[in-house]
């Protein structure tokens, strides 16, 4: 069985070190990236790599909580956005799910970005902050 | 091992059944609830109960994509609040991680509840939208 946990890893990995060959050897050619908050899609290696090795600013990412099932994974992970000059990051979590074929490429990439938002008022008495 | 993708989706049917006693069964009684885009944490089972028996709204969860690894799991759902009399659904993506002790009980539940976005300006020729 495929040890999708490990190649889910190994894909977060490899773009924190811009190790673009590496990244795309994990991608099915025929991948499909999609963004569903945002409704894009991204059909093919090729183009999802030139995407992403053009993508802008000094972005780092960092796993956090990696499940596998042999077939889909998920990862959970930190990003952060370093500002240059101004010292001002911004980051927050995110999570990639992943799907993969027979040989253990991955066919499917769904990213999703949740945004930090205030709470909407709650009962008393049950809800802590930090 | 523990069946941690069968538990997960039990979570989410037992919530959509609003089964408060099954639902609360698959619950350590130290659970910790936690919303990271908000900062909220809510502790132990019967505060949490509370909070999801009192939530207001018609709402409604529906799996898509389990994935679980006997220790950890993660239910990616749709999501869909009925908008009483106007007919103005709501709907989305979410994600709900879940942690397990050795006795199969939930620990740890960590929901995400992504919004959608416009996306930033793009190259062009590589992204179609729908």
């Amino acid at each position: 069985m495929t040890d999708t946990a490990a190649l889910a890893r190994r894909f977060v990995e490899t773009l924190e070190a811009r190790d673009w060959d590496a990244w795309s050897a994990l991608l099915s050619p025929d991948v499909v990236y999609e963004m569903p908050q945002s409704r894009e899609r991204i059909r093919g290696r090729e183009n999802y790599r030139e995407f992403n090795e053009t993508y802008p600013g000094d972005w780092h990412l960092q796993p956090k909580v990696v499940i596998g099932d042999g077939v889909r994974a998920v990862v959970w992970f930190d990003w952060r956005l370093s500002a240059e000059g101004s010292g001002a990051d911004e980051a927050g979590d995110a999570q990639v799910f992943l799907e993969f074929d027979d040989n253990g490429l991955i066919t499917r990439v769904t990213d999703f970005w949740p945004e930090p938002y205030d709470p909407p008022e709650r009962a008393p008495g049950l809800i802590e902050r930090w």
